[in-house]
């Protein structure tokens, strides 16, 4: 067979899936010993085993009929629960709104499915999640990088993107503990960018992946509370188990309904044992109790890596400081970029992932990505220690 | 939010999914206590929920690392298993062929992004699994259809439809036990189908969810057994259950590679923790001793079905007398269709899915999709009694 006349110019390519390997990489993962620093995982310590382990044991009530073929948008009681989350932040849902998904991942595809044409702009932040272009680039749509600073997202250079022509279809943003950098974009520059993009007709996708890990007195509102045109992306990826393969859309009903019959030609449903599971799990408050213990694990490691960076970082490197999520943004003096800084890294046995992996092309950039949650406090200290040699051979160089 | 001038181009539509619903079948639905004779699920005598409960049990090993990211191929051991049994079959393959999927659906939509571009022909046989076509729509194709006669697709009526112009580039072929006519292709009309779609740079998706259920002597082997060209798609939804989401593709590589990629992006892996699960369900040859019963059982309801129909059904009816699967396919007499004739059942308490729904176009058909893994033999004999009084009823209007 040919297959090179029969494969579709859609399908990703060996060159799209280099480009999210900056050089560097492939040495770094071959790197026995090394400290990863940038780890999106959930701390396994705070993957709760034993509850997940009693809550599918305890799933299996009328298992010949769960076991079967069932409704695509999801087991009704999960949804129900969801939505009781939901609700509390603010969000007028009930379960009719929330379509179950295999972890947001899916979610970024049925939006894609739902929404994008070939050709089509999306607007994201820049930096932002590379899984979410994995997602959308196989809808052949081109991106619109909106700048952003501490506090996320630029209204008032949201602002020329949204009516530049072509005109944008979609504004794809992580508002809360940004992933990678960090950052939440505050309640007034929130209602402008709503404000914004309703009067440009164009649709807000807010990824939270993170909203329930905040180190903030008050956990933050998403979008969807000021607004329930946008379509909301949840998981409980971060916060039970990324291997679940369990998220949740949360959407008008008009995207709601075509992502469903999306979803449905894409794999019929989720495993439908596994929503019981799920749903078991959360229920009866336990899941606001794990996150409570949560937060406060996650914050110490915070507080670990901040302390780290300021002690071994030299002058001119700069940094955010998360009030939440996973990830923090480290950005080198002027004139310096982390694709540069990884050999180095690598070479003192620490590893992370540069800025360019969170753009859409494979441009060198003054950023990278820490995470806190999987390293110790003392792996942390160290880690950064070999990261700060690292970056002072970079500005020797 | 003006969705309507946003949402794609590609989306599904209402009119998409009306089509799947011929006239009827939304009465047959609302209908309580029908005898429903068109069921592709397994039965659920056959679900082996004590042997599926304890592997979900024994699967908690290593939990922590089980239960965070992972590989996008899915579960080495798991791949193993499946390899060691599409090798009994003749298939020369090793785990690095396999990619798991969620169920055989995500198959056909992964192989749907690998392979197709907007305009592209696909030959499907006619009558064929509608979930197919709901997987492949999703990428603006158009169908070609194949002939097919009691042993399945007719080369001589393939081979005009593989050279007209534009030249097709995907045969869809459900060869062992089709969904829905319960039909087999011989050995040497395979060998004949290969030869022409080889010669036409055709690739052949072969999707095979029934090849275990086999009431013959031997095992069919499947069509890559004959071509490592072919794409095949095989699931335990109808071996173990369908809630599970445990499907595979054999690929070459080259289309491995591209389907894996696209899964990474759709929803970056299947759950591992029901991955180990199905392992632990299937090995030690138990999954075999489970089919060797799986297979009686099923044989003696087709058999019931078979009597029924030739007890009850009038002169001019005739049907298909499956080997194996879930399925067949009755046909009714020159001039008269099953969207006719499904009002007519519901009104005597029996309900069927009609020819029209395994069409991509909503044609009424002579045929209809009769099914037995679900009711008993006592059950399958009322149903058919009644089936036959709504079909003389059509006869005489």
């Amino acid at each position: 067979m040919n297959w090179d006349r029969i494969v579709s110019k859609r399908a990703p390519d060996i060159h799209g899936w280099l480009k999210a390997n900056p050089p560097g990489i492939e040495r770094m993962w071959a790197t026995e010993g090394l400290i990863y620093l940038s780890n999106g995982a959930p701390a396994l310590e705070q993957i709760p085993i034993t509850r997940l382990r009693q809550a599918h044991a305890d799933a299996w009530e009328d298992p010949g009929q769960t076991l079967s073929y069932g409704e695509t948008e999801g087991h009704l009681p999960l949804r129900e629960e969801i939505a009781t989350r939901m609700a509390r932040r603010g969000v007028s849902t009930d379960a009719s709104h929330i379509l179950i998904t295999n972890g947001s991942q899916q979610g970024l595809d049925l939006v894609g499915r739902a929404l994008l044409d070939p050709g089509d702009i999306v607007i994201i932040e820049g930096p932002s999640y590379f899984g979410a272009m994995q997602a959308f680039d196989a809808f052949e749509i081109r991106y619109r990088i909106a700048p952003a600073d501490e506090h996320g997202l630029l209204p008032e250079e949201l602002e020329p993107l949204l009516q530049q022509e072509p005109r944008p279809k979609m504004l794809y943003t992580i508002p809360t503990f940004q992933n990678p950098t960090g950052t939440t974009i505050p309640d007034e520059r929130r209602r402008k960018i709503l404000a914004m993009t309703r009067a440009a007709n164009v649709a807000v996708v807010e990824d939270d992946p993170y909203g329930d890990i905040y180190f903030t007195p008050e956990q933050i509102p998403p979008l969807r509370a000021l607004d329930e045109d946008v379509i909301y992306l949840g998981t409980f990826s971060k916060t039970l188990a990324p291997a679940l393969r369990m998220g949740w859309m949360v959407a008008p009903e008009q995207i709601r309904q075509l992502a469903e019959w999306s979803k449905e030609a894409a794999d019929m449903m989720s495993d439908r044992f596994v929503q019981r599971a799920v749903t078991r799990t959360i229920e009866g408050g336990w899941l606001d109790n794990h996150l409570i213990a949560a937060r406060t694990f996650y914050r110490e490691r915070r507080d670990a890596l901040l302390a780290a960076l300021e002690r071994e970082m030299p002058e001119g490197v700069t940094w955010t400081h998360p009030q939440g999520g996973f990830f923090l943004w480290v950005t080198l003096p002027e004139g310096y970029n982390s694709d540069d800084l990884l050999p180095l890294a690598v070479d003192e046995g620490v590893g992370f992932l540069p800025g360019s992996c969170f753009y859409p092309s494979p441009t060198p950039h003054r950023g990278l990505r820490l995470s806190y949650p999987s390293p110790d406090a003392v792996t942390i200290a160290e880690g950064v220690r070999r990261l700060g040699i690292a970056v002072r051979r970079l500005l020797a160089s």
